[in-house]
């Protein structure tokens, strides 16, 4: 019996494919027809799931960020300590490097595209509000300062992380696992006097 | 008399036509073609000054980071404030935020290309000593804590500025100048005890 894939897997496998060519040849690597080579699809196929490599860029933005959603909102759920979520979100493992180097691409592609811009504006926003979540489950689990305000607290994690990770990202090899989760550490440490 | 215009001056203006380009359309648009059509110049002329795309993508990525290296080179002799030179680094203005968005494109590019990661080694480590050197010199001028260590302080002033860059870089209407201004100074005072 054959094996039924439906519509959102083969989007979610074009996808990975797409997250692939812009890892190994950039952006202006991702063409219908490459991909389509890749995903060994007929191009209108691909165009089936894709009405243009702008949809596809913004889908594949979306489901690296989705999976990183979903770990966070799993900690979360588990009540997993604030620290050890941040860390995952880094760049520690290859896949993490790779997550990273998609939204970095992807933060470069032009703003005047409305599906852009909104994509971005929804990934921003997403993450802050995960964080804020995080934040209250820690000060309901002891774990996080009651008084420091968690909107605030929210948007200086986002900082901490997507700041650390813009230096991994340019130099991988001076920043071995220990040193980011060090880094991190310190930075939460010196801001929330976290232990 | 015709102007004479030497070898770098064209290159500096072919590298403001790659940056509107990826501006305006993403690294994808970039093409010897296009940006010949643009400048008003052959194919083969651009191809005198840059024997492929890449290497005009990192020449652009390039001047965008010499320009604010040179911006901090003199913000350093004239002694200038430290926290006035990091706000001047910050998308505040058009310019900067273009800027940005040339850095974000620039580090999703293919990692797999030795010039592509050798010119993100590059910038980052510039920024780190550029950093290093302004936080001796406003410990020089007593506006930084001399016991706090200078190395440290400056990949913590990097993670910073980029992390801010990086959210107003996808929501800019939610992050006025004063906003990020704002927060600089806050992540700087909890930080080094500035004021």
């Amino acid at each position: 019996m054959p094996r039924i894939v439906n519509h959102d897997e083969r989007r979610i496998l074009i996808a990975q494919v797409v997250d692939d060519l812009v890892y190994e040849q950039g952006v202006q690597a991702v063409t219908i027809r490459e991909v389509a080579s890749r995903v060994g699809y007929s191009t209108t196929v691909v165009s089936h799931y894709f009405s243009s490599k702008l949809e596809m860029l913004v889908f594949t933005h979306q489901q690296a960020r989705r999976k990183v959603e979903a770990l966070i909102e799993a900690a979360i759920s588990h009540g997993h300590p604030l620290i050890e979520t941040l860390e995952h979100l880094l760049p520690l493992t290859e896949e993490r490097w790779r997550d990273w180097h998609t939204w970095f691409a992807f933060w470069g592609m032009a703003p005047a595209e409305p599906d852009v811009s909104r994509e971005w504006r929804e990934g921003t926003s997403n993450a802050h509000h995960l964080f804020l979540r995080l934040i209250e489950s820690a000060k309901a689990a002891g774990q996080f300062p009651a008084n420091i305000d968690s909107i605030s607290a929210a948007t200086q994690i986002q900082i901490y992380v997507n700041g650390i990770a813009s230096l991994v990202s340019q130099h991988r090899s001076d920043w071995p696992a220990e040193r980011q989760k060090a880094m991190l550490r310190s930075l939460l440490q010196g801001a929330f006097a976290l232990d």
